[in-house]
C-alpha cells in the first residue's frame, strides 16, 4: 500500500465529477423546494442499536460499525431513512405532515461493483404524519419531477402494495411472518435470477409446486393502472389484507390520474421491496433502456418504523442513488455538454509593471460574479496563455501598459481562435450574458 | 439509552439550521467560483497510515478510527487538507496551479464543548503548484471575500511567517526541531493561557529566562503591515531563515497592498499555527468582538505535505468552520431575518370535488418554481388554514367551485391578516416577484 491509496471501495470526487454532482444536486434541490420539502441532515454516526432495531442484527455484517473510545458500539449510517425517522420522531411539536428531504452520503460494507462504492450519495424524501394515499401520490410526484427536471423522459414508475401481496400469500397458505418475508426477498430479486433459480429458492421456504405457480401467475400481473386494477380485482382472493391493499392502490391510482402523473406509471405485482419495513403502497422507478442499472429511485409506505423511535407516526418516502442517477444520465446522453467548474476568463499580464492594473480588472470582474483567474506563478505571457488553454478557460484578456492607458484590451476567444478589442464595460456585459 | 438518542457529540441538522447552512454554503460557493476555485471532495474514510503520516501517531487518540472487516485500520477524516492533498498528489496531469476547495464534514474525538461537535463542517481552499506569495495573497483574498459576501465588516487577518519565527528562535539558541515545535505549540495557545502559565510551559522545554524575555518581546510585535515591517526589520537577527521569511512576508504585504486587501490585515508575530506542517506565511482571521469564538478561518503555506503522498508540490490553503462562522454571524446579527425553507403558498381545497382543480393550480405554481404546499390529510378548510399558519406559510389560496368557475380566487395574506382576489396569472406574477 502506498500512502496515497484509498481503502477499498472508497473514492474521491474530482473537479469534473463534482461539476456534474453540483448540477444534479441543484436540480434535485429545486424540485424538493417546489414541492415544499425541507432539507435536513441526520447525524452520520448512530448508536449501533438504533441501526439494528430497524435492520436486524445481521446488519452488522453489511455496515461500518466499531467501538468508540468509551466502548460504545456506533455505526455509520447505511441509509438516510433511519436517521431522518429517528430525528423526526424526537420532535413532537412539528405540524403534520412533516415533509423532509436529504441529499447526503452513507456507507455500506458491500463488495464494490461497477459504479457501486462503499460510500455513496442518495437523495431521500419522506412525509411523516399522513396516512393517506395523498402523501403516497405526492412522494411519487416529486420523484417524477426530479427525473423530468433532469431531462429524463422515458421512465416507468412501477407500483404495487405490500398488504395486497401479503393478503394474496395468506390466501395461498402462507401465514408465518418469517416465511412471508423470505418469499418477499426472493420475489424482490426475481429480475436478477433465472426462473429455475427463482422456483428453487421459493421451495427452500416450504413453498409447494401449486403455490409457486400461483405466485408466478400473480406477480406476472403488470399493466397500465386502470386496466390492471380491473383485471386483478376479479381474480383476487377475499380477505382483509387484500381489501385494504386494494383500496390503497385504487386511491393512489385515482390521485395519480387527477394529478396527471399516471402516464408514467404501471402496476406491477412483482414489486415488493426487499426491506422488511414496508406496510402499504410500494414503488420502484426504472429508466427505460437502463433497467440493468437497477431502480433510479424506490420506496413506499412504512407506517411502523417511527414507533421504534418512540412516536407512532405513519410515513412514506423514496430514495435514489446519486451515482446511479448520474450513470443513467450519462448513458441516456442527458448530461448537458461541458459541465465543468472552469473559470470563465483568465486575465493575463504582459509584465510585472501592469500587475496592479490587472488586479483591478480581476477584482472588477469578480465583483460582477464572473469566475476569473490570473497568473499565480510569475509566468511569461506565452506560458499564461498555455495554462489558460490547458485549463479550457474560454476567454483570455491581455493586459499591457498601452492597453491600460487606452482602456481598451485584446480579448482572446480561445476556442474560436479569434480576437476582439473591448473596454472593461463591454467585456463585463459580454461575459455576464454568457454566464446566465 | 433510548433508541432515539445520538452518540455523544453528534447532532442532526434540522430544517431551520439547514436553511441557514444552505444560505451560508451558497455564499461561500459563489465566492469560490468567482475566484476560480473548483470544488472537490476527498473520501471521508482513509487508511489510518495516510492520516498518521501527516499528523503523527498520537492522532489516533483524537480521531475516529477502527479495524474494518479485513482487519485494515481505517479512520474518518479529521480535516479536509490531508485528503485533498493526497487526492491532488495522485494526479500528475493537472495544469498548475491547481485551485481546489471543499465544503464538507469531518470527525474528531474531542471533548464536546459549546458549539463544538464531534462531527462538524469546514470550508477549505487550497492552491497547489505555486511557490510564490501570489498564491498566498489569493488565498487571503478569497478568505476576505467569503467574509464580506456573508456581510462581515469588522474582522482582522493576522499574518506572520513560520520561517521568520524559526529563524528568530534559532538566533535565540533553539536549534532542536522538536524543541522548536513544542515552543510553537505553546506560542499558539498563548491567547488562551495566562502569562505565568506561558512562561512556565516554555521553561518545560529548556527555555531560559533570557530566551523567554526575547520570545515575549518578539511575539508582542503586532501592527499595520507596512509600519510593523519597518519596525521589526531593524531588530531582527541576520540568518538565512529570517531572511527568507522576511522576503516572503514583504512580498505578501506588497501584493495585499496592490490588491487593496491590506486594510483588513495586521502583522502579528504571535501567529504560528499549532500544526507542524506549515512552512511559510501563516494566517488567522478573527471577527472583531467575537475573538473568544476563535479564528473564523486560518491556515498558511505548507510546501512539504504533498511529498508525503508522492509528489513534490508547494501548497497554501486556509479552512474555516461552518458552525463557528454561523455562530459569529448570529452574534454579529448578520444572518438575514427569516431564513427558512417554508413553502411560499398553501393551496387549500374547500372540499373533495375541487381537488382536481386545486392540483392543476398546484402544478402550475410549481412549474413556475414557486414552493407550493397543499393538504395531504383530508382536512377541513379550517384545519388547512391552521396548518398553514403553524407552518408560517405566508400565502393561502382558497379553491372552491365558485372560484374555479370564475377563475378568480381568494388569496389570504397570513401575516398581514388581509385578503386579495386574484387570477392565477396575477398570483404567479406576485409570488415570482417576491421569490427573487
Amino acid at each position: 500500500m502506498t500512502l496515497s491509496a484509498l481503502p477499498r471501495g472508497m473514492k474521491d470526487i474530482d473537479q469534473r465529477e463534482m461539476a456534474i454532482r453540483l448540477w444534479v444536486n441543484e436540480k434535485i434541490r429545486n424540485s424538493l423546494r417546489k414541492h415544499g420539502f425541507q432539507i435536513v441532515e441526520p447525524s452520520a454516526v448512530e448508536h449501533l442499536e438504533t441501526l439494528e432495531v430497524q435492520a436486524g442484527h445481521d446488519i452488522k455484517n453489511e455496515i461500518y460499525w466499531f467501538k468508540d473510545k468509551s466502548d460504545r458500539s456506533i455505526g455509520l449510517r447505511f441509509d438516510l431513512t433511519v436517521g431522518i425517522t429517528r430525528m423526526v420522531a424526537s420532535n413532537e411539536n412539528m405540524p403534520e405532515p412533516i415533509k423532509v428531504a436529504c441529499i447526503s452520503n452513507m456507507w455500506r460494507y458491500d463488495e464494490p461493483q461497477f459504479a457501486r462504492y462503499r460510500c455513496f450519495y442518495q437523495w431521500d424524501v419522506e412525509i411523516y404524519g399522513s396516512k393517506g394515499a395523498e402523501a403516497d401520490a405526492e412522494i411519487i410526484s416529486v420523484g417524477i419531477d426530479i427525473l423530468e427536471s433532469l431531462g429524463f423522459k422515458e421512465f416507468e414508475v412501477r407500483i404495487s402494495n405490500r398488504k395486497l401481496i401479503e393478503g394474496f400469500l395468506q390466501s395461498s397458505g402462507v401465514h408465518d411472518q418469517v416465511q412471508m418475508e423470505n418469499i418477499f426477498r426472493i420475489i424482490d430479486k426475481k429480475r436478477k435470477i433465472s426462473d429455475e433459480q427463482f422456483v428453487k429458492e421459493l421451495k427452500k421456504y416450504r413453498v409447494d409446486d401449486k403455490q409457486v405457480q400461483r405466485i408466478v401467475n400473480f406477480i406476472n400481473n403488470v399493466g397500465k393502472p386502470a386496466s390492471l386494477l380491473k383485471q386483478i380485482k376479479e381474480s383476487l382472493p377475499h380477505n382483509e389484507k387484500v381489501k385494504e391493499g386494494l383500496d390503497e392502490l385504487i386511491k393512489l391510482v385515482y390521485l395519480l390520474q387527477i394529478r396527471n402523473k399516471v402516464k408514467h406509471c404501471v402496476l406491477d405485482m412483482s414489486i415488493v421491496r426487499g426491506i422488511g419495513y414496508y406496510t402499504g403502497n410500494v414503488v420502484e422507478c426504472f429508466g427505460k433502456g437502463n433497467e440493468e442499472i437497477g431502480a433510479i429511485w424506490a420506496g413506499g409506505r412504512y407506517d411502523n418504523l417511527s414507533k421504534l423511535y418512540g412516536r407512532d407516526r405513519p410515513a412514506v418516502g423514496i430514495a435514489g442513488g446519486v451515482e446511479r442517477m448520474i450513470l443513467s444520465l450519462e448513458r441516456s446522453k442527458l448530461l448537458p455538454e461541458g459541465l465543468a467548474q472552469t473559470p470563465m476568463i483568465f486575465v493575463a499580464s504582459v509584465n510585472e509593471e501592469v500587475k496592479e492594473g490587472a488586479f483591478e480588472i480581476v477584482d472588477a470582474l469578480r465583483n460582477e460574479n464572473i469566475s476569473t483567474e490570473f497568473d499565480l506563478k510569475d509566468r511569461s505571457l506565452g506560458k499564461q496563455l498555455e495554462y489558460a488553454n490547458r485549463m479550457g478557460i474560454p476567454y483570455v484578456l491581455i493586459v499591457g501598459q498601452k492597453e491600460l492607458k487606452a482602456k481598451k484590451f485584446t480579448l482572446k476567444l480561445m476556442k474560436e481562435n479569434k480576437e476582439e478589442h473591448v473596454t472593461i464595460d463591454q467585456l463585463m456585459r459580454k461575459l455576464k450574458k454568457l454566464d446566465t
